[in-house]
């Protein structure tokens, strides 16, 4: 059997600049899919280009309407190649409309001096750290095993509180290996920071941008193990709040950072 | 006389998606023009655009090869609209080029509870930080007064060191008034974090992604006043590494939060 994320991002080339894909009942998020799965799609169009070359470095990813349940197509040009890098321009369609538009860039990469400047904080190990996450009725979480050691989601028992940060192990439920678009989903795993601070709200991400701070070699010793992210927001203001997030393997390797800008409504 | 930021951020729009402007001797970077200026013309030319509505909340800008001096196209294409959010696509073309391409989002905001999660640090005032900045080569920074509270850019007297910090006061030199495009600009201004922990290095922004989180009004209380500007590195490795910053007001407002990812050589 395959896995529901290997089923989700399948994509039928349909020429170069055009593939075929379809949403996924076990990615259903409250209204169109989890937004993590569509950047997993995108990122997964690009890599099975046959101009692509190189690894993922920045993806942004505009969540610009809801995705209906469905067949869609995705768009892809190749803005700009040179030596080292590529430049994409993707858009994710349906019905002749524009649901999803990003930018990608893909990179080669080389030897040179390096440090972790935001080290991995010391947390319990998962198995220690308490189980949880979303309600059942959001449907895609249930395929994520998260062990929470900060700032777990308010609800029966947990008020909201100051804190807008939450920490948490969190891997693939069925072990599948992280590969570069579950890294691009996993981005995309944190609820949004103001039920934190609020409670439950209407909220949804608008924009997203990921970085990608390893190569294949590095991610490759993440295997299907355990992944810690780390996210807060900066500020909520005037509708609006954001989002920075940060992904480590079990060893301390930075594997991604990542950043978002979120809507809300608190009904004042 | 006008000011060079009017001057470099100046476009004749030809239609509806295409408008022409040119490179400013006075906004030169090492190749071709200061980051910042470019990000300022791309989210200059959506805002005189006819069909635009609301205010900047997202722009993400790949700098895919470097702009010649002289002429260049902006195309422009509003890939979806909605109630309240419009999804941009623009690119900077030369030569039939993609030199630049970008993805912005543009929104009304509305009035709810608030917060800010990241406080302004507590600083010497800008008459009591270091007054300083980038070579004089550096064309561009002569347009900025910057005043350094943390993380002086090494050169003569200041080695590198374990912190990829800075913390700076900054204002137009001429205290034009801060508007969105001066505010993408100031996102970029902000030396390359490289340059702190292992001195000057060929080093250039791949992508940025600014987000901003005020309105006109609240933008307006800035005025021509400094604007306290905190930059650090998260990851360096393998030829890449990103940047985070925050920019707030001298009242504590955060006014924009922006990231980067950015390449460079060490020489190993």
């Amino acid at each position: 059997m395959r896995h529901p994320f290997d089923e989700a991002i399948e994509l039928n080339v349909v020429d170069g600049g055009l593939q075929r894909g379809r949403t996924h009942p076990e990615w259903a998020n409250m209204v169109g899919p989890f937004g993590g799965i569509t950047a997993a799609v995108l990122l997964h169009a690009i890599e099975q280009h046959p101009d692509r070359f190189g690894e993922p470095l920045a993806l942004t990813v505009n969540f610009a309407a809801p995705i209906a349940d469905g067949e869609f197509d995705v768009t892809l040009q190749l803005a700009r190649s040179n030596r080292t890098n590529q430049h994409w321009i993707v858009q994710l369609v349906q019905d002749g409309i524009a649901k999803t538009t990003a930018t990608a860039v893909f990179a080669t990469r080389r030897d040179t001096w390096g440090d972790i400047q935001s080290r991995m904080p010391h947390t319990p190990v998962p198995e220690e750290a308490i189980e949880g996450g979303l309600p059942d009725f959001i449907r895609w979480a249930g395929l994520y095993d998260m062990r929470f050691v900060e700032g777990v989601v308010p609800g029966k028992g947990v008020e909201p509180g100051d804190s807008s940060t939450t920490t948490l192990w969190v891997r693939d439920r069925a072990q599948r290996r992280v590969d570069f678009p579950a890294l691009a989903a996993l981005c995309d795993i944190f609820t949004p920071r103001v039920f934190l601070r609020r409670g439950a709200l209407p909220a949804g991400t608008i924009s997203m941008t990921a970085y990608f701070h390893v190569g294949q070699a590095q991610l490759d010793t993440v295997g299907d193990d355990f992944v810690l992210g780390s996210a807060h927001a900066n500020v909520f203001n005037r509708g609006y709040f954001d989002q920075s997030a940060r992904l480590w393997g079990t060893d301390g390797t930075l594997l991604a950072t990542t950043h978002q800008i979120v809507y809300f409504k608190d009904g004042k």
